[in-house]
């Protein structure tokens, strides 16, 4: 580890959570280079939802790679952004009857929120955007703007502005967002302009699992299409399945104006990154906003793989299934263990927050999980809510071990602070 | 093709210009899906230095994904990013005595932008940065409020700030910029405050080819030592050999204090960014600059192969005399065509310039080559400078009936539109 | 008239309500030049509390000028200034035990609220403000960005950014913003740093006559002591005795970090403007904030004749005499006319809300008023509150006769709305 | 003075400079309240044209004061605005022919920059503005965005954006900044939109005393007009006779789309400000831009008084006699004391650079001078510009007398830094 330590920046964070090489990963599990296996109940932060080196997709990768097929491409026109495209469009918008256009972004989820920001401008020739308390987009400055973080917001060195941010739901003692937003936008004297966006994560990850109601995303819905401003959803992280449907908002029934996927849409773990578009809102000049890894082949290539495992292995099923799991074991094995805590989640992701004890604590417990054989990371406020987010295709023996480990860590790190 | 004009946004671009569909590629050539074949003068953008599907590379990937090698990690320590660093620093950092430490960022050229305009400000407290006319960073706010083009400027939807723009070398009618800018930063009204650092590529690619005089990028170096102000060179365009020696300052001697890398750095046109960061300045938080794909293993792989092949195959000399071969066809077969005509480059990246005849004649060009099977793109104002970047491991036949293809086309349209 | 339509700017406006050319003015009355009088609802938007050409200070305007005294001084010394200070000194602040210094700045009260700004952004080193909705703060840049009108804040063009709008006491639907606002400021996921401070008026004028409540007031200063946050009390319109102590904010028993006065503070309508500061928050230095009217010399001889006009009229006295007769006849002989009406002020600052009968009958009953020799404005969401604001030094007579107007325009223009 | 000490704020500034309390003036002299009198080659920064306390606009103040004119009307109509706008009409447009309206802003030079950067923001729908390094235009937000001293832009607290500095005239190396801003406004790759507006003053005064070339101005306004931008003169300082004739751009014979005015404008030292606008620029909104003092009644006159005056003293022809004396004074008693001194002026306002002996010396120089009963102020680069501007009225015996106290103080403090 000297040569991280020594050439790597100080930047590097996850490896101070889990101090090992690892090595190699299969399925619900990763490897360090001593042997010790891990289950993963982090899932590469939420690019995993297949899990590590599925089968089915490594076939297509050493098929394709086997064959020359071309592996970088820009945006020309390619076989295999074409045979995602056509699969992408059966799979999931023609069930759905849903109607987007697709962009390619440079492979990472900041670069479509920019995009997706950029778009948004353009379209309704406004500067400002509304975004959620406890949300997060990314670093780039763009998206780094609507992020909630105060301290990753200081890290832009100058202020960051455009942005108006509103609590999440009814997170703040019950105020009614949508009444509070609707005042914002009617009132002449508000000192708040009309934005071209409203931008949020149905389900907010890092914020600490908060789980948006049903029907307050219906009248976010009803308020950006009274008021003439686009909704986006960032389904970087939940969307992919991992709340069961393939995208995160399909539980409240609406369609968003703008969808933004990455993590998972390319299903083995390969930077990827997708814009959905109304066609109509499709107004950009060739070229307009671009990158050279937009469009990485490879990962169409195990992206279609993914849609069709997906369909495959119902893989929505799987997680209702194991979804009830979790929600039991959490419910009747680990609430049980300290009354203050709070379990929130939906599909395959959920958090115990244990905010009441502190961030130490909570770094306890985690580090006493890897310690077990468990990897997962904390989220929230001051880190402090332990966040479960497994492979969807994590076997339920895994799944469940994984989680006898943590409530043995809450209960041995709950002896010490006990006492 | 109808599947990408009715699914795909109209901000796809490239394959306007090469319209079909591509499927395989070996070494400097790409095939469509019909077996044409055509030269690739383009490399990827700059991403393909080492050629398509480089079997040296390939049989790492083929290596790495059979053995279920872990694929994605986020800043996790894994065996293929070790090996990669201690791979980076022997071939590359030891040898010149250069005293980095590396920050993996997320996958794309313009997040490493993002992450180096961060620290700078971050440094030094400051929010001003010079950036350069015809420079080009990236399309994401931050990088994109110090690319020049003014139209992809108006692209953000909102003013871009805290940058002040000087004009590239003596670009401008011989105006001495060294002397301008120490003129800005000495006089106490001149409106523009000490930046936190300069960022500029030493060979404007997008901007037209134009290539930083050593005496300008000295003189550089040794202002912003003068001001404490931060020199960062973008070279994911130019570095990672295309100008002959790996990184492209090193033919001025001088030491950057943040490099910024990516496209070719891991050789096989996989995602993959890096900052260069003089150890003093690394003074990032954990996890303050982060992204799901930072640290894309299967990159690792092959970014290392690619030092090691860059050494094997003495990439450097080869680029030293294809050099020659390019600049003495253009100055002895090309440019007499036209006596307006106006060459530049250096190493295996030239342009020709063709502003005199119009953006019309110079697409009019580049569709011809494509017809004729060669594959380049237009960079500069108004798109009029015609670009030669091939692969660096191009075949000497391939390099000289690409510049045949050019020379023909030359002749063919000059003939149109000269009567 | 011709004259003002071809020479004088569209952007001329209360011309508009009141159609003639005055000439003359004394105590609550103004003289067309065509003889007409007009009893004073209005008092020049709050810089005419003592009314017009109060012959106390006339008196003293006429010596200053006949005796060739300085009239224009910069920030030089001047025996007048120095009058004004130990005035100031001796009638407001020592009375009240109040340790503040004196800024003179530009004679607007948007000069002083620039000034205010920039010293708060340099005291805490922080680029945040928090402002209020349906606050008004001036038309300068700097002011305009804390002003909440949207109209008005899109003649800037350009974004206004680095403040926070919050709904104004309990102005939305019970909300309590003290909450709201310590939620933010403790929330580490907000999007909202820690503001340098929060500005407000304790009276909203403009916006359409909003009185905070006293607890509201006392829970904002504890608020911003428990965050290091500066209070900045704008008291440009309803300061100088309008609320009837000459402070308003003294009634909640409250000391802010910055006051700014302006408006009525000169007495005779003459500009001027002043900022008290908290000595321990004086850091500026010298000439960092200028202008050339800074100081302007007669303004400071009628000033300091105001407040020995004030003290010897016992003006808070007559203000509160005079505030219960608005309230009376407001509540008796308005509010019975109409349901719907909403009757809101204190001291001499009252408004009678129609926003339910819209705008063009608002404009209907004030044109009627004029008509009949009253001139009033209007203020508020859409200008439907009719402003009720005399000299404080209006006659008992004449405030009767203009209420009566008044309560006579509401009757007539109700007889046609109602049918 | 102790009064001043311990209540006025550290920002006060020139009573630094002249730390006596001043209490009378009459004409080109002050008087400190011990009856010491100070000629006046300062003229309040430009506000005192015509002299302190001129008998003839005294006179007209007494008369409207002791008539109960209105003082006080915010944008209505009055007689005194009426006939102020005739008088400027018939004085000032009419004769050169120059087709204006007139918008009155607050009363400070700054409000009607403010206003000028925003109406031409309205006009153009673009966000930048050019200025000029060594400009000066006011200290509220949107001015200080322009105004090029370094230390007072970082006191705004905030980046201050949307501005491209520019160096004046030919002051870098005899760059051809015309040429420059050609080249940046037509280089697609400039990284700078085509702004709203240009803005300067055609002598830069606190700048240094720099008069731009009549060639230089010329070729702005045909610059402007290629380019359709607005170019805005700031007359403020320099305007109203100071050069010789009205406005300063007269002798360019250039039309400025705005003009802005304020210091003398009003004659008498009182606060007022006017813009000129374009007819067809007028598209304000009635009250868009307002301000409770804009309007100064008793400025306008004394306004339409100094425009009597002007004309009936023939100003112009005794700033033509003054400036003769002065540039012969200078050249011939001041230059040959310094072989570095470099004077530069016009009209009645003249500099004596003395940069290379240090701000010190010239701290000394003018310290010496305020001794020996004359006032003068420092502007430019580390305020080491002596700067001459008596009132335009001076009698020819105070100003050989004032530069006497110059050339002397030079020797003075000449003979103590030779040695």
């Amino acid at each position: 580890m000297k040569t991280f330590e020594m050439l790597e920046s100080n930047v590097r964070s996850y490896c101070r959570s889990f101090p090992v090489v690892f090595d190699k990963a299969k399925g619900d599990q990763l490897y360090a280079d001593t042997g010790e296996a891990y289950i993963d109940f982090f899932a590469g932060a939420g690019a995993l939802n297949y899990g590590h080196n599925n089968e089915f997709m490594k076939s297509k990768i050493m098929e394709y790679v086997s064959q020359d097929r071309i592996m970088h491409g820009l945006d020309m026109y390619t076989k295999a952004k074409e045979d995602f495209i056509v699969s992408f469009s059966e799979h999931i918008l023609k069930p759905q009857s849903l109607d987007y256009k697709l962009q390619f972004c440079g492979p990472t989820g900041t670069n479509a929120v920019e995009a997706a920001l950029k778009l948004a401008r353009k379209v309704k020739g406004r500067t400002g955007v509304f975004a959620f308390m406890g949300g997060f987009h990314g670093m780039s400055l763009g998206s780094l703007s609507i992020t909630s973080s105060n301290s990753m917001r200081e890290s832009a060195g100058m202020p960051l502005n455009n942005v108006t941010f509103i609590p999440y739901g009814q997170s703040f003692e019950g105020l009614d967002t949508i009444r509070y937003m609707e005042h914002i936008l009617s009132d002449t004297h508000s000192g708040v302009g009309k934005p071209a966006a409203m931008i949020l994560e149905t389900v907010q990850a890092e914020g600490g699992i908060h789980v948006a109601e049903i029907e307050w995303l219906q009248s976010l819905r009803q308020l950006c299409d009274e008021h003439d401003i686009l909704l986006i959803i960032d389904d970087i992280q939940v969307g992919c399945g991992r709340t069961g449907p393939f995208f995160s908002f399909e539980r409240a029934g609406i369609v968003p104006d703008i969808v933004i996927l990455s993590k998972s849409i390319s299903g083995y773990g390969l930077p990827m990154s997708l814009l959905l578009i109304r066609p109509e809102l499709d107004i950009w000049s060739p070229g307009e906003h671009n990158g050279t890894f937009r469009g990485n082949q490879l990962a169409f290539v195990t992206a279609k793989a993914a849609l069709e495992f997906r369909t495959a292995e119902r893989l929505g099923e799987q997680v209702r299934e194991k979804e009830a799991f979790i929600k039991y074991y959490l419910q009747n094995e680990i609430a049980p263990l300290d009354a203050n805590l709070k379990i929130r989640g939906i599909g395959m992701i959920w958090g115990i927050d244990v905010s009441h004890l502190g961030e130490e604590v909570a770094r306890e417990i985690t580090a006493n999980c890897f310690k077990n054989g468990l990897i997962l990371e904390r989220a929230g406020r001051n880190d402090t809510v332990i966040k479960i987010m497994p492979p969807l295709t994590i076997s339920i023996e895994n799944l469940k071990r994984g989680c006898e480990i943590i409530a043995e860590s809450f209960s041995r790190v709950g002896h010490t602070f006990s006492h």
